[in-house]
């Protein structure tokens, strides 16, 4: 079974995508699937987690940090890039198993060759880390000369955001500095380069600090070089360039070897923990576990002052911004498999939280609003206008941030979600407490009360579907906001019960004693949309089921712009019962059981030919509840859809000469929850893990591990039967349900259970 | 003092606008300003007030009836009419005291010249007859034919409405008559033609009866023929044919002389009770009277089924609907000079109540929501996509239908202003107690209860400003409901004293009893927005002030497309604190003396500039503010152009080949209100009427009719003192306040108070 994704020809058109496609990463850093002779114009990056900028009026997004791995070689004279010449052969392929990225380029030299070979890492043992190794073969005897060093000169969107710059050289190792322009911190790039019985010059501009080896490489003979690049940026280091430096020194010491050694164990333990292994389909294992690879090298897995942005790491694109993306469909795949890393997401929650406040006393609101597009201080990088409209080329007001107030639900029931999955208490001292209760606040701050009707109502919000905006009563939304305060509730009550001085202390701080009656209150009357006796169609909004019933080829045969947006104002879609995406099918799946699989069918009947899959988001709720209900192959189509996206790079790369590409997280992350908690019907209810597998038609088996309230369970899902295994380490035995049959498994013990 | 309006040169270009500025009309019938010769393509017009037709998909509008004043005159065998050829003179003129047409052109024809001279009237004794005058006068002997009849052959903007024609002879008489498309309601035009001694054959086409007559003119002698033409339509007849030939054949008997002076007597007695003379300003006189004119051929004096359209009776423009502009902006006039139709346009809402019970449920709400574009069932004929973006080509949603919910509030005050002005509790009795009930209801039934600030509030509204839709808490639709709402509940109480049977019967049907604590209660809670105790600025929106904050020139300078609406969806001013028209200044004309001369002041410097007057309603606003505040010279401005808006006619007549000019009458309202309450500044308080003089610099004076609680009184109002005589006929006294001074005015007395 390959691991291996690889590109056997060069083609300029593809190099944006191939950025995306092949890059690595460790969860601190990200690191475009560039080529070693690219620059700014190809996209290079280096995205440092949770380090953001902002010039002028521009929008706050990530910082680029120097290239260390930026190398150009010469062959007698000629420069030799797959941008100047055609090469002779090309591979570039990425070995997802280990994160590795590895070219080989043979290129014509005045009747000879030379051949170039390059590997890379961004080590997932050191978090600062990045590992090279680089050789040159010729076929005759050529004078080469090598470029190599760290290049400042970064791609950006809205730059420049480094500034400052100063070269030094230390020890062996030489090192770039700047700052960023807003906010005045440190970003330093060190590198330290192994070569034997090599020349070298040290060239210094402007950004740049380079080595130049020059190599009279005799025929056949490889040369090779190694290069340890770190990188120290932000306010948590005061010596960054020691840090850097040091690091680099260390790692020289170890050796690549050593290093890759280091890095490669890192990657295996992380398989072994989150592999989704599928027997009978091999498109379709590649595909999800290239998604989980992605979800690997972005995912922090030792800080909790940052999270995931909605294109990972890919880049300075959608502003580095974190969305519900993160908690929807990155959350579940976290849980069941690294908690740790679950846990630092919604720490960021946690740590973000007085920008969250902030936001809601902006808009006059108590509680906590929480950013839609969250960066470091969890202020709302979102505006009011979000989007150009193609016709008048003037912005578009959009209601994403200020309407979009499922996002506080989202959070708090991550943070419920984390604790009643891993049984971890510790999230809810640390602030998680806070955050629900401030998260539940905002809601009966926001909500009106219809006194005719004698209920709560969520009015003029936007939904999940962005398409209809500023719509009273959303079923996601009004659902969401009553599982934050029910699960508010319980969790207050949990509080009360094991750790009441903490209750007593939130409560004192929060003056939440009058919240607790209001939140009750507001649960009993809260209005939920409910599906119509007739049709079980649960209407999406008030007032969706009278807009224009309108086909989805219909709609699309009014666009007049290819680019034109069909939601906001004017949008083609706003009028009409087209949707973005998954909103009242994604409330079903989040409500697990609350709705009959009758009602469940009736609505994605329903929905899914209105859903215009504008999102990314959308296809693997489609698929989880297909799934389901039954409709074994629609559910594999929107699995292969969600788990193919980064890998075809089907996706759009520019809005003009914006680039708003990168790689996709959430579809990342759906695609394992159409695995798990599709095909295998992994939920947890209350202390019980359910299994309702479907596997689909070709699959004669699946196999992988989840952690479940701190243990760690093996599951092999065939087509008649499961088989769990409870790890030996597992302390305690654990209630499983499968199908219609509970069956309790032992720690260290297997069962078998048919279905 | 020249009560004449007058062309004296024909000008193609202005063939439309003379349509609205000559136009005359009893209100019952409007007949547009075009010439005899005149046909479809001239926006010819015979607008009969109150029927409706719609054809497929397209917009109910006013019915145009055949036009029986269709008159073509041939010289020597060839046709004279200005579209032809240049005429050698031509006057076309308007006698607005006595609502008399006329007009002369003389024509070169074989080297002498042929005179048509032609009067006409819109009898106001006859409120179904046209009674024409059409003379011919040769300079040397000419063979003339006339061709005068019945042209069913109308312009029409969504038609055809009209069909199934037919022609008779009845008698004297010619008849064309046809059935409405929609309703198959009876059109019927007839005309009997009064010319001695002439041969005349009748000439029958599909939609027209036309007869020819020939004349051998002698040079120097004039030949002068009568026409009486008389319109039945609608359900109300049952023998509509019957009826117009009864009518024309006993207006003929009475003859054009006798009929042009009941006509006239008919007018006297109007402008008696309605003018309004200005002493030292001969344009403001003129403009003020030539609003009143139009204001007086469009009024209901003998149907209370029909309204005021926001155009009139100039034609099918605007649906013909009635907006909230008959309330607002035409019914002080009319409660003040002729009750009676303020009566008649007040009961056509209770007459429509049906309607607003309908439109109510139909958006889920209980009591009345009124028709925003009001035709005869008070179903509303607004649609939800009432503009095309010009950018787009496409429809583009409004919320003038669902949000303008002020239009319950602006009818529920109108009924309340015509008791509290004329003292006339028949009204009540007669529907309007019931209107006002189900208005007041209808804004529980909308409101939401804010519980963390304890209040009612009015959320997702349009104000006038129709720029910000969908906005919450806007301060005249609160003010308008908080109105209503108390109103009613002193409606409540007034009958529950006086007549406790209707209450009682009331209460009952309506199954009121509960409503009136919950009216209590949101009275008690209702947010109204208040002044900035800093600033004194009223925001007119919840959000408002954190809009852009553009000047009008700099928004004008974003325009791309000269006819881009500028609210919508992606409207330049959506987004900014540029308003469409009068918003919180008119609330602030509403509340009267509830604020004070400070908080006024402040408002209009802050709105004014900001103002935008998308709207014919939104100058006289400010004039009338003007004047309250001693901003002469603007008062004066706006008051001058709120009152030359038909003379000048500098209003945009087209959207594409849409006709969307025509006359405006809530401007011709609007130029009476900002001289009688605005510069005589006259206003009602429980029983009071209080005058507070502020005299534009030219005026050196004024004097007017008023009509208060079924009283007659005659106000003179010079620079430094007024007079008040209580007419012969009145029965009681009246207490005035004038200035800061209160004087009581006997029955037939005459006071005199310096100011």
């Amino acid at each position: 079974m390959s691991w291996t994704v690889q590109e056997t020809t060069f083609n300029q058109a593809q190099i944006t995508t191939n950025g995306n496609k092949f890059m690595i990463g460790n969860g601190a850093l990200g690191y475009r699937g560039t080529l070693e002779e690219f620059a700014k114009d190809q996209l290079t990056a280096t995205t440092v987690a949770g380090l953001y900028d902002k010039v002028g009026d521009q929008w706050r997004e990530p910082v680029n940090a120097p290239n260390g791995l930026a190398t150009k070689l010469f062959a007698n004279g000629r420069l030799l890039s797959v941008l100047e010449t055609e090469p002779v052969s090309h591979t570039q392929e990425l070995d997802i198993r280990h994160a590795k990225h590895r070219r080989e380029t043979v290129f014509a030299v005045d009747g000879g060759t030379v051949t170039l070979q390059a590997e890379r890492f961004v080590s997932m043992d050191s978090l600062n880390l990045i590992v090279a190794r680089f050789s040159v073969t010729c076929s005759q005897p050529t004078s080469v000369m090598v470029e190599t060093g760290i290049d400042g000169d970064v791609w950006d969107i809205n730059g420049p955001h480094l500034e400052q710059y100063q070269s030094s050289v230390e020890g062996s190792a030489i090192v770039l500095q700047a700052i960023t322009h807003e906010l005045r911190l440190p970003v330093v790039v060190a590198e330290a380069l192994v070569a034997d019985s090599v020349q070298q010059v040290i060239l210094q501009t402007d950004k740049t600090i380079m080595r130049k080896l020059l190599l009279d490489c005799e025929a056949g003979v490889t040369y090779t070089f190694y290069k340890y690049v770190a990188i120290a940026a932000g306010q948590d280091d005061a010596e960054p360039v020691q840090t850097a430096v040091a690091a680099v020194t260390d790692a020289m010491a170890v050796g690549y070897e050593a290093q890759l050694d280091k890095h490669t164990s890192q990657w295996e333990s992380k398989w072994a923990l989150s592999d989704v292994a599928i027997e009978g389909d091999e498109e379709a294992q590649f595909a999800l576990r290239y998604s989980l690879y992605h979800l690997l090298i972005i995912a922090p897995t030792e800080s909790e002052k940052v999270s995931i942005p909605a294109r990972g790491l890919s880049g300075q694109v959608y502003k580095g911004a974190v969305f519900w993306d993160t908690e929807m469909f990155m959350l579940p795949f976290f849980l069941h498999t690294d908690p740790q890393v679950a846990r630092n997401l919604m720490m960021y929650r946690v740590h973000t939280l007085d920008g969250a406040r902030r936001k809601a006393a902006e808009y006059g609101y108590k509680g906590a609003f929480y950013a839609w597009e969250s960066q470091d201080t969890g202020d709302d990088a979102c505006t009011l206008f979000n989007i150009t409209d193609v016709f008048t080329n003037r912005p578009m007001r959009t209601y994403f941030r200020d309407k979009q107030v499922h996002i506080s639900a989202d959070v708090a029931n991550g943070i419920w979600q984390y604790y009643a999955s891993t049984g971890d208490e510790s999230i809810l001292l640390d602030g998680g407490a806070e955050v629900m209760m401030e998260c539940a606040r905002f809601f009966y701050s926001y909500a009106y009360y219809k006194v005719d009707k004698q209920r709560f109502e969520i009015l003029d919000a936007t939904g999940p579907d962005e398409y209809h905006e500023r719509i009273n009563n959303n079923v996601f939304t009004n659902y969401m906001a009553e599982q934050t305060i029910s699960s508010t509730l319980a969790m207050l009550t949990l509080l009360q019960d094991k750790h009441a001085g903490v209750f007593r202390s939130l409560v004192d701080k929060l003056d939440y004693e009058a919240d607790i009656e209001q939140l009750k209150t507001m649960l009993a009357q809260l209005y939920v949309p409910k599906p119509d006796p007739q049709t079980h169609i649960i209407e999406q909004f008030d007032g969706y089921l009278k807009l224009e019933d309108v086909t989805l080829p219909e709609l699309k045969s009014r666009i007049i712009n290819p680019n034109e947006y069909l939601g906001g104002g004017n949008g083609l879609a706003t009028t009409t019962q087209i949707l973005k995406q998954a909103d009242t099918v994604l409330a079903l799946f989040m409500l697990g059981d609350r709705f009959s699989r009758e009602v469940k069918k009736a609505n994605w009947d329903f929905y899914e030919p209105r859903t215009e899959h504008g999102s990314s988001l959308s296809p693997c709720v489609y698929a989880l509840i297909a799934a389901d209900i039954g409709y074994s192959e629609y559910a594999y189509r929107y699995f292969m859809k969600t788990a193919t996206i980064d890998l075809t790079g089907n996706s759009k790369q520019y809005v003009g000469t914006l680039y708003i590409g990168g790689t996709h997280p959430a579809a990342n992350g759906g695609a394992w929850m159409a695995a798990v908690q599709g095909f295998a019907g992994v939920r947890i209810d209350t202390c019980t893990v359910k299994l309702s597998p479907a596997l689909p038609p070709k699959w004669s088996a699946m196999k992988f591990n989840v952690q479940v309230l701190g243990q760690q369970f093996s599951v092999d899902v065939s087509k008649s039967e499961v088989r769990i295994t409870s790890a030996e380490t597992n302390r305690s035995s654990q209630l499983f349900r499968i199908g219609g049959a509970e069956v309790v498994c032992e720690a260290g013990q297997t069962v078998v259970q048919t279905y």
